[in-house]
């Protein structure tokens, strides 16, 4: 088997070695606590996830094919008072446990109280909603924190009007750096298409990062097949079982996603132009994608939880056989030099003259016998 | 490990220790006696419930925009005789077990047999019935009891006509009573909205509770996980099947609860005004994401279930190692020194000078060679 | 654990005592013996099942709203020549395995052969057939006999014609008994509304039959639970098995009687009114909500499954440890004790003035260590 | 249990006596060797099966309602110029390893090359083909070979024109002989109804063929339920472990079917007359009833691989629990008798005057605790 | 159960003799790194597959009814400039690990950026594209490399205009030697038929090839099933578990295959003429039979699976037997020679004139009832 596995693996093993069971994220970590909100009346301004240490943060991006405008850290009365100069304008909001800020920010904008609550009720799953006067789109994120080891989820939720796009995000985080460095940029089609073009844009990078998630967990998985096919632990078991945890976090978050993008591009959505359908109908595929290696995954690490079933139990027998062929040629042997231990008076081999030698012969003659059904029986 | 757990978990341990098997409600705890109307006219009056301790009790809240009245303990004379005066009027009846009761009642607001038959089958799916006058409405409600630390189940049907609007439950309790104070507040929405919206504030309210109860089971599993991890006791694994059979009841509450809220916003129900579907819409959302969390806890259950048969294994594996080392180890010896306890008269080895010596040599061989085999073996 | 089984369990524990295991009906009970009409030309006349202990017997209910005439024990003459006087006429006949009678019967009122066929052939699915001149529609009829404490089945098949219901049962039994009575009392609905209502009432029975067996079968499976939870023995699995068996045969009943239910209510048929659909509504609410029972309970027996298997699992690590640590203390002790039964004539020990004392500290020593070792690793 | 077993069991034992593994067709049995065609131009005459033992025959039956020529051993060249005199026509072609005949035959009825393929391909799913010029039907033929105790499997082939059946078979059998009986006595319908009635008597023949393979396989179910509660030999599992893998393959054969007869009754088909897609809606049934038994038996043999695998925990659980109760009575005894066999000079208890009474009761103490924890921990 | 498997199996040995486990191609073998173009904008020219030491290769054939010219390894330049003289156009591509290549080839033809993206993307699920311009399908080929006795996959991607046919290759291969052959020949229908016969032709053969690989399977699953019968080792486990991975990797490839292939088909595309879709539907078949044969595979591996756990099982179970019935006979026996072992001075029996017959009685009589016992409880 050395040759097979020598073979073919030539992944890092850092990963095992800095911990991945850092990946945990808790059994509750993507539900947050929609008990909250139990009996209040729709449309109840309360944040109920977990996530409260990102100072409220507002940045804008104001572009149109020729010019960039970037502000950072920008107050709630700039952002009402936008300038209407025909720019494309999108604000980025981080920290959104601020939950009356943000109320503000979506009142002004006349943003209905349920979809400011589901902004706020980040323990959902990806929705979409076309209201007469915005487009409303929440996601899950997942980020592979690569310094730390860890995975990040968070919700981040999307309301397009004709010329704003807010983007509500729980903590501070680079998934859109790439983005913001598209529009500085200037080059290819992202500044002069529009916001309904940069929604897909990023859009289209959030489901890019989730297949980072997946490919760290399709190495850790690779990882652990090879150690359990040489040795089979515990914790090989121990870090499949997280990997599957984790895996039921991802796939609640890209099984909704499907319905929400394929609405994104199926239906007549308004602010959505035809010309950016193509690019969704992208997004759908690699979303699909995504699904299929989720479901993948799972088959894997049920799988290899039966392989390591299986080597675990041939290690018992291994044990059990050592056990029985040990006792079962001892048994015997220990049993004869305990009858000739006895203290009768008259036990005629003790005179003997051969009788020591008569002795040895019964236990090697015991011992070749029991070897012998055990080769037969090819238990050796 | 232990720096994996320690990490993580901060939840409170009280769940536990206050003996979380409260929680059981047996396995026909929500099936009701159905077989109780085997074989009798359609529409006769029978509860089959199993909660019969709860007197019978009619509230009225009558209500426009400025004006509310509230009216405890009234007699089914009054409910019947109603003053028509444009008010919208909300009455909640408890302890239905006193069926010839309700059957008074539904006879005089000419509420089908069949439907009253239904209210009082507390044994059923969630349904939803649109007729003529009236639109029937019926719920499993699901309580977290607090004090006792326990779940609680019960039916509550709703019979909504143009004027009035009729609760049914099986015993008292505080589910509504948030409702009851935005009535009795004045504020927001409610008392200017009509009795539809009042539905769905009811219909909410008990969704809402679902999520209460769901939290806790989360809280529960993460420290089953926890426990698991570390040691993995039998007791753990009837907290998990415990918790699964409690799941199993609150899937056949909630699945079928989808499709009745989905008729709710998408028939041409007469009675419900388009304005008030906006927000069935979002208690839909709520019911999907319900069963969400139902679906993934299942799963959790399941995986916790191979974790705990892992840890189970492993421990047994300790236990045959042990036992295998120690037997491997002295068997061999315990045959020598047997040997050496012979009676026969001419034993060379006894008359040696260095004979002791020998034979101790002799003992520490053997066992050096054990020990060396199990080293290669990794054993030990 | 006793206080939790304690509080909740009141059910009656005779269901075990009185061997539940009479449930058996067999791994083929509902599936007859189709392979009997393997190459016949279709229509023949044989009978597929397994009952032949019923004398064929015809009943007949002649009934307008206010008169009743019931004669048991008629010729097949007396059916064929029914006066046509405006009544209403059913017709119950018992022992169908009188195959040549039933094609007698069959052919007298033109029932095609290919009906007359699935009446006869009683492994089949339940089934509907919407025909020019008649309705036909067969059910698996299920029956709790509490005195032999033993499920039966048995195939009921249904011809309505405009003025005629002819039922077909493959033995006596008193199902429908509730139902004559009604019609004997001639209270409420049923003489006046006609023979659509008559096979309304008819099926409804039968649905409600199930109930009576799937709560004999809640009971058992709470008794086992609790069995399980205390003790766990290969007995209670066996009543698993056996449960699970029988509900796989209900099962097989239940799903497509949804189908054939629907369809009553949904295609146009001629011979069901408008009016009666109503009714045939609740029939089918009731059958969604039985198979949602079985559904349940096979859910239910697969967790106790596992939970049996869990008791088991730490049973045997019990055993394993009791035995381990037994060893564990006594090999060591025992291999010194037979060091000092050796017969070397010079071993300083033996002439040592405290050497018995000597001795017994030595495996006073060793066991002390032992276990320690074993209190440091918690295996005591 | 005896009484349980005894009581229901009286199934004739001669069918595991007389090897059932005789069933094995093996797990590539059915799907032939497709890939000989890799590559090749549609419509290459390559036969894909195994079995080419059967030497190729024609056989005649030409029919009107009043006369009937039947014709063994018939040429191809017979076949091409059979006369155009009304009569309807059906040639059972066997032996169709014989690729290169099959190809003339097709040629000569202008049967298209990928159909030919197709006729060919026997490792293909049951499929319908309604081309402008004939019908196209290919089943799975199961027959249970009694002599042999065995299951054969085969592909059959019809092809239906205006005035013409082919049918292609693999092998010889008498599976169609029941369909040439009732064509030579010519009684019933079928010398009448024509050539799409003579289809639907032999494809309603393969389908009645299934029942007599899944009854045998109940009967066998049966038995192996019966063995596994008394005993559960590994014998057992292997028996379930075949007819799982059998099942497997009628699965294959009878899932497909459904589709095919379905689109056979209901798509408008020019050469099915309308009267007969009433008999052919028969055959539908029956076979939406195999396919309900073969489900049926695959939860049977998975509910009874469970219940052997918890006779054999048990069993294991009964082994080590007599290993460890006669462990652990003698472990300490042999210890004390050891003590006391010590050659140290000064052991008080050896000049004891009631020494040897001391020790045995030293035993007979230590025994009486030993069982009295087990009676307690109830292990006995 | 010699018999049964004697008589059975002829396969050849190799297989497993020459190490199917070569068959690996890894977790991650199938997915690629689709994380590369994570925040990228559409269209970015990156290959993301893991097969980079194929060169950059161009073959052209050329070809009308009449002619045919065959150029190999041609540059872009002449690739762009193709004479448009009426001929059919097929361009295969190998190497699409030169990005930047396969991106100016594209642009030449104007294929959108995501199509040349799609190209690319070698992890995606099999796709079908149908553009104003062209027609774009992807699908995954698989070869079994009988020399290395190993499965390769492959992406390869076709691009389908009015005259060209371009195919892109991850690297060389001989799946399409066949068609070239055919082409070359040019007999049968392939060079009258046109580009979309020929593009039927590939896929048909991409097709075609998977039986291939699935039939090994077969082959080495009837294999491992008669190993596992007679012995059961871990490394069939292994094998197992090494072809339930590969059969994941080839459901991903089948599995939306026949979507793809369903809309080439049914859509009305134009680029594919009435007369061509008689051929894809048979492919179409073909496609479902790999897909029946996959998921058959699977149900295979998962009986093995359990059949191998039986075998394991029986095996503990004898070797734990043995060990207790050597332990149990010979431990009494063992305890009977260390009493008589003793030192006491007044021990009666040492006196006794037949004291050592005794002795010898008293362990015969032992050991008689022991296996008595056994015997009784049929232990042996
Ligand atoms: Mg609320
Ligand atoms: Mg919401
Ligand atoms: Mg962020
Ligand atoms: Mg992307
Ligand atoms: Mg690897
Ligand atoms: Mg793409
Ligand atoms: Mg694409
Ligand atoms: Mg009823
Ligand atoms: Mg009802
Ligand atoms: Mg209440
Ligand atoms: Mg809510
Ligand atoms: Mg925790
Ligand atoms: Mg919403
Ligand atoms: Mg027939
Ligand atoms: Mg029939
Ligand atoms: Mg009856
Ligand atoms: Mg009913
Ligand atoms: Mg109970
Ligand atoms: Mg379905
Ligand atoms: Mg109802
Ligand atoms: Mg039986
Ligand atoms: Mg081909
Ligand atoms: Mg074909
Ligand atoms: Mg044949
Ligand atoms: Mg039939
Ligand atoms: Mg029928
Ligand atoms: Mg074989
Ligand atoms: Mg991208
Ligand atoms: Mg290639
Ligand atoms: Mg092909
Ligand atoms: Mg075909």
């Amino acid at each position: 088997m050395d040759k097979f596995a020598k073979k073919i693996i030539d992944l890092p093993k850092r990963l095992l070695v800095e911990e991945p069971l850092n990946l945990y994220s808790g059994i509750r970590g993507m539900f947050g606590e929609s008990s909250k909100t139990a009996g209040l009346p729709p449309g109840s301004a309360i944040y109920t996830g977990f996530r409260k240490d990102t100072p409220f943060n507002i940045d804008l991006f104001s572009y149109s094919e020729n010019t960039l405008e970037e502000k950072n850290n920008i107050s709630i009365e700039e952002v009402i008072n936008l300038p209407q100069n025909g720019n494309f304008n999108w604000i980025n909001i981080e920290g959104i446990h601020h939950a009356e800020k943000v109320k503000e920010i979506c009142d002004a904008f006349q943003i209905h109280p349920l979809t400011m609550e589901d902004i706020l009720s980040v323990g959902q799953r990806p929705q979409i909603d076309d209201t007469e006067n915005y487009l409303f789109v929440a996601l899950k994120m997942l980020q592979f924190d690569s310094k730390k080891n860890k995975t990040l989820n968070e919700q981040v939720s999307f309301v397009l009007t004709k010329d704003l796009l807010i983007t509500f995000q729980e903590r501070k985080g680079d998934t859109f750096e790439a983005v913001r460095n598209r529009l500085r940029a200037g080059k290819g089609r992202i500044r002069k298409e529009g916001l309904d073009y940069l929604l897909y844009a990023l859009v289209d990078t959030v489901v890019d990062h989730y297949f980072i998630v997946l490919e760290k967990f399709g190495d850790i998985l690779e990882e652990i097949e090879e150690r359990i096919m040489f040795q089979g632990q515990k914790r090989d078991f121990d870090l499949l079982y997280t990997l599957k945890r984790e895996l039921i976090h991802i796939r609640r978050s890209v099984w909704p996603l499907r319905e929400v993008i394929s609405k994104l591009e199926r239906d007549e959505i308004k602010l959505i132009r035809k010309h950016t359908r193509l690019y969704i109908r992208d997004v759908y595929d690699h979303t699909i994608q995504a699904i299929d290696s989720v479901e993948t995954y799972r088959d894997f690490i049920s799988s290899l939880g039966d392989l390591y079933q299986s080597v675990i139990s041939n290690k018992l027998n291994q044990v059990m056989k050592t056990l029985t062929i040990f006792s079962v040629i001892f048994i015997p042997l220990t049993f004869i030099a305990g009858v000739y231990g006895i203290n009768f008076e008259n036990v005629p081999e003790f005179q003997w003259e051969y009788g020591y030698a008569y002795f040895w012969s019964l236990l090697i003659g015991m011992a070749v016998i029991t070897l012998g059904i055990f080769k037969y029986k090819k238990w050796m």
